[in-house]
């Protein structure tokens, strides 16, 4: 604790970042991408406060128990308890209860910081950003299998190599159940089974064993569902009426996701569970294909159907009774960032500073070329602080310029500039509007 | 207090909005004109965690006691005092404080939430956006007038009709201390002189005998400092070093602006002196030309020259003695907002809905041709709830959508679609890409 207490109090609290030059320019440009496609989709964007009462937050279909420890609460002057939000589901739960005129489906999408009090480990952080599109107030498939479409669209456009898992909780229910799972058990086996890749068929037995399993269930458990089976294979063993239903739900989202033209890069996975309780159908999960390679086995996405959630929410708000099926997405800001690092994108260079302007004397004929760049769409800077040229390109560069304008008595007399690429040094004599051109 | 602690707790808290749809939009689409003219004027962004350790908050050299008294605090699970920052500046003093090395001159903007726990009146919240962009490490007045051509391009890309009032505060010093002012009654008198177009002289001459002005002294400022007092005139005032250093600072700075293009959007104003005690030099405020009418008065955007603040932090934070001179402009979101929508912008409309889509029987075709919309970069929606056509109109029309998209057997069988209009009902049979090449 001592070294938690004794840290300098003029950085940025333990668990919270500073983000700022390049890194914050990716950022930006993921999260632009994000957006780009959320609105492409149809998706509305809601933004709610970063915090709300605190009765939202504890709420019986909220967050629960164990995500309330980490919850930053405090009081407002009128006494009020408040707390940051942990998820920007919570507050989509809530202004969905708070507004029953809404036009319903209600597709939303929220890109923002969330705050959670817990323990810090690589990568994982206290403060850090959510970009989630939820479709409300529809059971179809249709609206499924658009999300399924919308990951392919973000990932696609981001350059990355990635599949995108799914399964459905029905069918998965459906396949226990027939093994001889009790109803009782369905969640602590599939939180066990969800780790089958991770942990290998061995681990998971002792789990499921632990957990009071009787073992031949827990055999016939493995032989049915293993990260190989196939759609067919499950086909076939299908027979109870959860187990049906999950199926005809994969065959019809399978079926709009080929018209959507993104099905090559769906991977049948039937033991993917999503470790939540809260998921009822179609669950996803999007991975890199050279995850491994580069050190990110983390999902880069997750979702999937939850249809229970909101109406309860709305019910325990005071809300009428309202039946309100959900499926959302959610894209992980920091995994996008840390995978397009690793393969050395360039997205987000072209908000970052093009060419700054170097006058030698007289500043003001400088101050008009720099006013024409900028007019022409150019990211400009220029030398604010009246220093040498020598000074002024070495600031250029630490500054990530590409080209520097150096603009003195010969090229004021010429009625030109002189344009450097701070690469090459290459150096060209050009008007205005020949720079322009040669910049844009 | 009954009103305060009886409210629902199942909406957003007291003093914070949602924004949604069309509002959101426009919000979002006033940032990004910001944000892209920062960018086209070289400022970084940086973006600092919602809360600060409390003693970067409470520092000798941030926000003082007013602010102290309306700052969200509380514990982290480790015992740390946590704040809400409650502006942009502060997070920036303690990231250069930080940060001995970046290179100087710093120029970063950030766009974000700050949160003040005040009282609450029209058009005042709890939980409000700046936008800021400064200039650190130099004290070069191209720095300054470069921000008064970022004012302009972003009031001027936004399509209002605005002024920007400038003044120096070494000139008001300066004409002030010649009047007889005493040094240590500056900021007081100050503070009532920038009243006087609200209030009007007698409120100030009384204003300024309160604040046990001598009367002789109150009439030599008054008659020396009018709101139409000529720069010609105040030069064969301005006697003393505070004044001419003033003039001067002035002078430069109009002749920079010349070059930059956005003379004519300045007008000097003598009196204007802006709250903050912390402005050094150049002042300056925007306002609308038309505000009177539409209702809106207050600046809509405002900043300054405040050379002593960042240093002072740097050395209260136990840094090396570091003399950083700054300048910054703040834009007011919530109320160029309201001036947008008070003269009906079309801003933000690009990124709602374009056209929904509505199959008739067999949803796959739709699906098809809404897969093809998107990758034309048409912000596309499509019936999710297998509703009948004229329900599916009812929600395209409710969504905001301009055009729908029928696509029923007659349609498939032609490989075509009726795009209809959905304010003149007009409909057309087409190909899919003359409905992509029709909405573009």
């Amino acid at each position: 604790m001592a070294e938690e207490t004794n840290e300098n109090k003029f950085k940025a609290p333990r668990g919270t970042r500073d983000f700022s030059g390049s890194e914050k320019r990716l950022r930006d440009a993921i999260i632009q991408t994000i957006r780009e496609q959320f609105e492409r989709y149809g998706f509305e964007p809601l933004e709610t406060p970063a915090f709300e009462n605190l009765a939202v937050l504890t709420a019986k279909f909220a967050g629960g128990d164990e995500i309330l420890k980490e919850t930053y609460s405090f009081k407002d002057q009128g006494g009020r308890d408040l707390g940051l939000r942990y998820d920007l589901t919570v507050p989509l739960c809530r202004f969905v209860a708070e507004n029953n005129s809404l036009a319903m489906p209600f597709k939303r999408y929220a890109i923002a910081s969330v705050w959670r009090d817990g323990p810090l480990k690589k990568g994982r952080y206290r403060e850090f950003s959510q970009c989630d599109a939820d479709t409300m107030g529809t059971a179809s498939l249709a609206a499924d299998a658009e999300l399924a479409s919308l990951a392919a669209s973000i990932l696609s456009g981001l350059g990355l190599n990635y599949s995108l898992k799914v399964n459905n909780r029905k069918l998965l229910n459906g396949l226990l159940i027939g093994a001889g799972v009790p109803r009782e058990m369905l969640s602590d086996v599939i939180l066990s089974l969800d780790k089958l890749e991770k942990i290998g068929e061995n681990a998971v037995k002792k789990e499921l064993e632990e957990k009071q399993l009787p073992a031949p269930v827990a055999q016939r458990v493995l032989s049915t569902l293993s990260p190989q089976a196939t759609l067919e294979a499950l086909t076939a063993l299908a027979a109870n009426d959860d187990a049906k239903a999950g199926l005809a739900e994969l065959n019809e989202f399978f079926s709009y996701a080929k018209e959507y033209g993104c099905a090559d890069k769906l991977v049948f996975s039937p033991t993917l569970a999503r470790g939540l309780n809260y998921y009822t159908g179609m669950v996803f999960e999007g991975f890199l294909n050279n995850g491994a390679k580069i050190g990110i086995t983390s999902s880069i996405c997750a979702g999937g159907r939850y249809d229970e959630l909101i109406g309860g929410f709305v019910k325990e708000s005071g809300g009428a009774e309202r039946n309100v099926p959900a499926v959302g997405i959610s894209f992980g800001l920091d995994v996008l960032l840390e995978a397009l690092k690793a393969q050395g994108t360039t997205l987000g260079e072209r908000t970052g500073l093009a060419v700054f302007v170097i006058p030698i004397g007289d500043a003001l004929p400088a101050i008009r070329a720099c006013q024409q760049l900028r007019s022409a769409g150019i990211n400009t800077g220029i030398d604010l602080a009246g220093r040498g040229v020598s000074k002024n390109l070495a600031y250029a560069v630490k500054r990530g310029a590409k080209y520097a304008l150096i603009i003195g008595p010969n090229e004021i007399k010429e009625g030109k500039a002189t344009l450097r690429d701070l690469n090459s040094g290459e150096e060209k004599l050009l008007s205005i509007p020949q720079v322009c051109d040669a910049l844009r």
